[in-house]
C-alpha cells in the first residue's frame, strides 16, 4: 500500500507501470455517490472517522455507519438526531444511543487504553458538549473523569476538585456564558487545556461568541480552543495527545 | 430655583409672568459658544462637570476648565494630552497633571469623605485605565485602595488579596484580553462590582470587545458595565453609590 | 467554618492535620451530581442562589429548588418555562409563578427590607424584562416602584414622572430599540443607574446589540449596563447596592 | 437636449439620425480621462457636483473645480486637506478654505434663497460634522441656525432651545457617542430630522457604529439617517427638501 | 395648555400655585398601566400616535386603538398579526385589516391631502415593506404612487417609470439584497430619496444588513436612510416632508 | 427594436416622433402588477429570466412561470418550495421537480451545448447547493460532472479526481466549514475556478461566514467567489464563461 | 517531469525505485529558505507565479524576483512599495515600476494575446485598484479598455459607455463605497462580470465591506466576487477566462 | 509550601495557628507595586513565567526580567520593541534580542530536551509568529524543526515535506489569509495541530479573522486554536504536550 513497495514491484515486474499508476490513484475509500468513506484514515491520522450527521439524512449517516463497520471498525456517529439513531439501528442492530451526548456509539472491539482525561463544566447546561467530548474521548481509549457545574460564579466549588483535575494527562474546560472557566483552569493546572466555548448564554453571547473569545483571549498560556459546542473536536484532540503519550512509551 | 418658589414669586407679583417664563428657559449653564458649561450639574446630579478632553482641542479645554474654577468648583479634566493640561495651566495655575491616568486636576476644597473603593487590575498593562477611575473617584471623595496585577492566570494573587477586596463598599475591576476578573470577583464579595473591560490585549480581543462581552456573560451576577476603557465611568458610578450612602446616612 | 476555627482545632488537637484537610475542602455546597447547589452564597456574596432555569430540564430545576428550600432559603427562578413552574410546584406546592416575568419563586420567610428602587421602562414591549428585574429586586427585600412606558419618543412623560424616579434610592432603566431612556434618566438623577438593553426592536436592532451600545457609550455618567435582557442581573444589583446601605446603616 | 426636441429635429431633418444618435449618446459631462464632470447634474437632480477630495490627489480635485467654475457654477469641495485648497487656490484664487468644516468654497453667484435648516450638535467634538452640514446647506442657499452642545447628557439644555429649533423647516442632529440626540429632538418636533452619527466616542463606539444604530432604531419616527461623520449628505438632503418647498412655491 | 396661558392665570388667581405646577405636570396622555398613550403628540409632531404591534399583545394593541378612537383620530396599527386584529375589530368594528402591509386602519375622517410620495420597490418580494410605507404616507395624506419590481438587474424597467418618479414630491426606494435601486434613483431624481433596506435575501445579506450599508454609502447624495424593513418610518417621513411643504403653502 | 431603426423609421415618416419615443420607453416586459417580466433578458445577457421564488407567493411564482414558458422559452425556478412547485404544475403540466436542488424545470427546447464544468463539493451536506449550480449550469446548456465529498480533511480524495477536474473548463467548488476547497484546487488547475461557500457547518462558522471569508481570502488566484448558499449564481457564472468560450468559436 | 515517464524509467531500469521515489519527492521549486518559489506553477495553473511584496521584505522580494527572472519568465510583483521597487532595480535593472497600479514589472518576452478585458470603476479614487487589475490582464496577455469614474450617481456615464464595455469578453468593476457599479453593468452585458470591492468610502463603509457584501448579494447573476481591493486577483481570474478562450481556439 | 506540611507543623506546634494563616495565605509572588511576579508559576503550571511585553514599559520589562533572573531562571520576553530589548540589557547584559520573532531571552541553564515540535507557515510574511512559536517552543526544551512557507495554493510544496513534519510530537500550523493551512496538515498528521492564525492579509482578513474562523471550523479534527498572531502562545501549548510526553517517561 505504500509508494515503495509498488515502486519495488514494478522494478519486480509483478505490476506494470499502469497498474501502478492505477493503484497510486485508487486510494483506499469507498464511493458512495454522496460519499467517500475514508477507511485509511485511521492509518492516516491515528483514529478512524466519525460520521458527523448534522447536514446528513438518516439513510446517509446508516450506510456510512455500515461500510465503517463492516471492516470490523468501531463507530462513532455525532450530532445524531433521534432519526439518526433510528436508521443506524436498522443496519446495526447493536448500536447505542447516547441521549445527553447526541452520539450513536458500536464498539466491536473495544478501544485501546492510551491516557486520561478531566472533563469540566461551568455550568449544568454545558453537559450536553461536555458529555460529546466524553463520549469521543472515551471511544478513542482515554479514562474520562467527570467535573461538572464548577464555574467561577462559586470558584470553591473548582477548587475543591482541583487536584482531581491535574491527575489528568489533559483538561477539556467546557463553559458557555463569559467562558471563564479555561483561564482559570490553564493558570492552575501544568498540562494542555482544551477549551470549548459553548452556545449557553443568551443577549451578547451572541451565540457562543462571548464564550470563544474569552477561550481565545486568556491570559493563561497553554489553551487550545475549538468551535463553539465542538464537544467532538475536544474529546479527538484530548485522545490525539493521549495517543502521542502512548505511542512514544509513556504511561 | 425651583418651579414652586418661581411660581410663588410671579403669585407675589414680584416676578411677571414674562419674567417668570424667562427664568424658566433661562437655566443655569455659561454659553461658551462651542460649549454650554453645565453648572448646575452639581445639583441636578450630586457631582459637578467632568471635562473629557478627546475631541476638544486645548483651548476649549482650558476655557471650560477656567469657566468651572471661577465658580470655586473642583476641577477635573480626563482623557487630556501634554496639551490639553499647558493650555489648563496657563489658565489654572495650580491645576496638576497625573501622567498615568491622563488627568488633569485642580482641587480648590477638599471634597466631602463619602466612601471606600477598591479598584483592582487584572494586569500591568490596565494601569492607566485603572488610575483614571481611582482618580475619579478620589475626586469626588471616595477614599481608594488599589489592588493591581491580580489577574487569575495567577489566581492565588487575587486570593491573597480578597479579604482587603472585600471591605471596600466598591469594587471596580479593570481587565482587558479575557477580562474574567470581574467573574471571579463577582462570585467571591457581597458588594456591586463594576467592570471596565480595557483594549488591552491583541488579534481576536478586537480593541476590547472580548474582555467586554465576557464582562456582559458574566455568570456571577451584581456587575454593572461601562464601556471600553471608561475608567471614568467606572469610578464616577463608584462615586454615586458611596454617595447614596452617605446621603441616607450610612458610614 | 472559617479556616481560623478549623487551624484552632487542629493546634487544640480537636481536629487531625487530615480532618482539617478535608474540612477545608469540604466546602458547603450539595453534589447534585448535575449540580453543585451552592448553600454557601449567601453568606459569601450577600444572597441566596437564584436557578436561572434556561439550558436546565424541569426536573434538574425542581430538584436544585427543592434542595435549597429545605434549608428553609427562599427560592427564586428565572428564565423558567411552565414546565419548570409544574415540576417545581410538584415538589414545592406553595412555589408561585409569575407570568409577565417568567419566575417562579417561594417565600418561606419575608425578605429584610433594604430599600428602594424604581424600574421604568421605554416601551409596552420592555415590560417582561422590567418585571424581571422588579420580581428579583423584590425578592431581595426592595421596595419597586415600577414606572413604565417613558421613552424618549414623548419625553414629557417621563419628566412627569421624574420626581418619582428621583426618590429611589437606585433606578434601573430598561429599554430596546435605541436605548435612550437610560442616557436621558442617567442626565437627570443623582443616583446609580442600572441599564438594562432589551431585544426589543428589529431589523438593525440586532438583537438587542443598538441599545446595548447605545447605554455603553451613555455621554451620561453613573450607567452600569448588564447584558440584553438581563433583567435578573439589574434587580440583583440593584439589591446589592441596597443592601451595601442597609448594612452600613443608612436608611 | 430633451429626446422630444431631437426627434423633432430628426423629423424635420435638421438632424439626421446619425447625428440624433450620437448627440443622445453625448451627455453633457467632461471626460478628465480621471473623472467625468458631470455638469449636467445641477439639470437632473437640482444641485450641482459637489468634490469629494478624499481619494483625490490635489491636483485631480482642483482640476476638477477649476472645470466647474469655468461654468460659471459655485464649487463646493468636502473632506479637503490643506494640500486640496493650496492646490485649488492656485486654479482659483477666490476659493476660501473653512477649517473647522474641511470644505474649500467658491462663490461665483449667490446662491437662491431656499428655505431654513438647524443643526444640532450632542458635544463639542461634533461641531466639525455639523459645520460640513451647515456649510453644504448654506451653498445650496439655506439659511442655517447652529445649535451646539444641547446633547442629552444635560437635557435642559436642549429645552431651552427647542422654540428656536422648531422654527426651522428641517432639523439636522450630529451626535456620536450613544447618539441619542435624534431621538430626543424626534420627539419634540414635527418636522424631518436628518440624523448624522459622528465617529466622537471611544470604546464600544466602534467608530460611529453605536451612534449608526441607535439613529437607524429611533423610536420616534421621521428620522432619515446618513452614513457616519456623513455631514455634507445631510445638509444636501436637507437643501433637496428645502428645494421642493421653494420649487413648489412653499415659503 | 401652554405656559404662558397658565402662568397669566396664575397672576389673575384664576389658578394657584399649586394648581399650576400640578398642570404644568399633567400633560395630555392617558395612563393605561402598561402603556401612556400620547394623545398630544398630534400637535407636538404633526401626526397622531401609531401603533407599533410587535411585541404588544393583542389586548394591549386594541385597548390603545380604541383609546385613540374614542378621540376622534384615525388609527393606524402597524406590524399586526392576525390576531391584533380580531382584537381591535372587536373593540372597532370598522377597522380595516391590510394583509400585504401587515396593517390596521380606522378613518373616522378623510386625512388632509398633503402631498405626492412614489414608493418604489426593486423587487416582489419587497412589496410587503413597500406597502406598509404606502398605507403609512396615505393614513397621513399623501396620495402615494406604487412602482414595484424596477430593481437595477434590469434597469431598463426602471428607466421607464424614471418620469413618473421624477414627479413626486418625495421618493421611497425600498429594496434588499444589494439595495442598488436608491443610489441609482438618488442619482436621477432632484427630490428627497428616503431609502428602505429589506431583510430580502439570504447568506450574506445578514438579514438586511448589506442593502442598508449599501444605502448609508451611497455615492449619491439626498439620501436618507431608515431601519430594515421599516415602512412605516419612510412613509411618516415622506409624510413629514410633505407636511412641511403643506404648511408653508407649497402645492 | 434597437434605437437606431427605430430612428430611421422616424426620419422615414413610418413613425412619429411621438410613437418613437412611446417605443423607446416601452421595452419588452411584461407588467404582472407585483412583478415585471423580463422577456427582453435573453438577448441583453445572453440567459432567459430564471425565477427566484424565495419571498414569493406560490401564485406569483406560477404566474411569472406561465409568462415566460408562453415565449417558448425553457423555465427555470429556483429556491421553491414544494407549494411554488404545485402552482407551477397546475399552469404548467409538463414541469419537473429536482428535490436536492430545489428547483422547477420546464424544458421546451434542449438548451444549445456551450461547454463542460466541474461541481465539486468538500462533503455530503454540501450537496443541495452544489446540486443547485449544477442544474442551473445544464439548463443553460453546460455539460456537468459532479465530484462530490472531496473536502480536504481527507485529501486524497481530492488527488484522486484532480485530472477529472481539470478536463472541465470551469470548476465550482462549493464548500462549508472551513471552505477549504477552493483555495486547494484554486492552486492545483489552471481554469477559472467558482467558489460557493455554504451555510454548513456550526458554531463560529456564523451561517457561512467562515467559508465566504475563506474564499475570498484565498492565497490562489484566479477565483471568483458567489454569495452564501448561491448555487444558481455559480452554475450561471460558469454558464456566462461557457457562453463566452461558445460564441467566440472555441470547443 | 510526470509520473508516467518516471514509472516507465524504473521499469526500463534508468531510474532505481530509490531515485524514482526521490523525483516524485522533488518537485520543481527553489527554496530560498525564507520562500520556495514555484517555478512550475506556470505548466500547472497556467500562469507564472506573481510576487505579492506586502509583509514581504524588500530584499526578500528581490530575491525572489531575480529566482522567477533566471528562467526567462516574465516577472510581475504586486502590492510594491518604493524600497521594494528600489530593490529588484538593483538586481534586475530593466524592471518597471507602476505607481499607480503599485506594481514592478520586467518583461523579458511579450506575453501571448489571449482576450480583451474591460476594466471600469466607479469613481476617481477607484483607479489604483482598476490599474492594478488592468496591469496584470495585461501582463498575462490581456488586451485592456479602461473606463473609469461612471457610477451609478450619474447613470448617463456608464449607459454612454456601455457598448464599447459589451465588447469585451470579461468585465472588471471595481466599486468602494456602496458598490453598486457591479450589479448595474451585471444587469446590462451577457459576460462574466468580476467585482472587485475597493476600500474606498468612510464611516460604515467598514474599509471595504459595505461594497463587498453590495457585489456578493448582487440582484444580478453572473458576478464572481474578489477580496477587497484585490485587483490582482481580479485582473488574473480574468487572464484566466480568456486563457480558456484562447486553449479552446476562441478568438 | 504545601497545605499538608503547614498543617502538620501547626500539630508539632512548629508554627502557631496566626503563622499558619499567614503562610497560606503569602503566596511566593514578588509584589513590585505595578506587577506581581509569579516566581511559584514553574511549580505549578511547569513552566516559568514569560513576560508579555506589549503594554508594559521598558522599564517595567525589564525589572520584571531581572527579578525572575535573580532566581536564576531562564527569561523570556515576547512582543518586544528595541525599547524593551535596550532595558532588560542594562539590567541582564546577556540578555539576547532576536529581530524575527521579536523576543528577548536568557539563557542561564540549558533547559531540559523535552521533544520535537514541527513549525510551518504558509507564506513568507507568516514567518515572523512562526519564530515566536518557534522561540519559545525552544525555551521550554523543545527541538523545532521549521518549515516555511508551504501553504496550500502550491501545495505540491507541502507534501514534499510531509513526511518531516510527521516525525514531529506536535505540529504548529501558522498562516494568515485564508489559513487553510491547518486544515490540510490535519488531515495528513496523526498528531496534535495548534493553528495559529495571523493578521497577514488585507481587505476581508479583518485582521487576522479569516484565518482564525477558517481554524476554528476545520473539517479536520485534532486541532486547537490560539489567538490571533498568538505564537507565543502555540509554542508554550506545544511545550506542555511535550513536557505531558516527558514527565510520563514518553521518549
Amino acid at each position: 500500500m505504500d509508494v515503495k513497495s509498488i515502486l519495488e514491484a514494478v522494478k519486480n515486474g509483478t505490476l506494470s507501470p499502469a497498474q501502478a499508476e492505477e493503484k497510486l490513484k485508487t486510494l483506499p475509500y469507498d464511493n458512495m455517490g454522496f460519499a467517500r468513506v475514508d477507511n485509511h484514515r485511521k492509518l492516516r491520522t491515528g483514529f478512524a472517522e466519525v460520521i458527523f450527521c448534522q447536514g446528513k439524512t438518516p439513510e446517509q449517516a446508516a450506510a456510512i455507519a455500515a461500510d465503517l463497520a463492516k471492516n470490523g471498525s468501531n463507530v462513532l456517529a455525532t450530532r445524531t438526531a433521534k432519526e439518526h439513531f433510528d436508521a443506524i439501528k436498522r443496519l446495526l442492530p447493536s448500536a447505542v444511543y447516547n441521549t445527553a451526548a447526541r452520539t450513536v456509539s458500536l464498539e466491536q472491539s473495544p478501544p485501546q487504553k492510551i491516557g486520561s482525561v478531566a472533563v469540566c463544566t461551568a455550568g449544568t447546561a454545558d453537559i450536553p458538549v461536555a458529555e460529546e467530548a466524553a463520549v469521543t474521548a472515551e471511544a478513542f481509549g482515554c479514562e474520562v473523569t467527570r467535573i461538572f457545574d464548577v464555574g467561577v460564579a462559586g470558584i470553591h466549588r473548582l477548587f475543591d476538585k482541583i487536584e482531581l483535575i491535574r491527575q489528568a494527562n489533559v483538561v477539556v474546560a467546557v463553559a458557555g456564558m463569559e467562558g471563564a472557566l479555561a483561564s482559570v483552569i490553564g493558570g492552575l493546572v501544568e498540562r494542555p487545556v482544551i477549551a470549548v466555548p459553548t452556545s449557553i448564554g443568551y443577549g451578547s453571547s451572541f451565540g457562543g461568541l462571548s464564550a470563544l473569545l474569552t477561550m481565545l483571549n486568556s491570559c493563561s498560556a497553554g489553551i487550545g480552543v475549538v468551535n463553539i459546542d465542538n464537544g467532538f473536536g475536544a474529546g479527538y484532540l484530548a485522545g490525539q495527545i493521549n495517543r502521542l503519550l502512548f505511542d512514544k512509551g509513556g504511561k
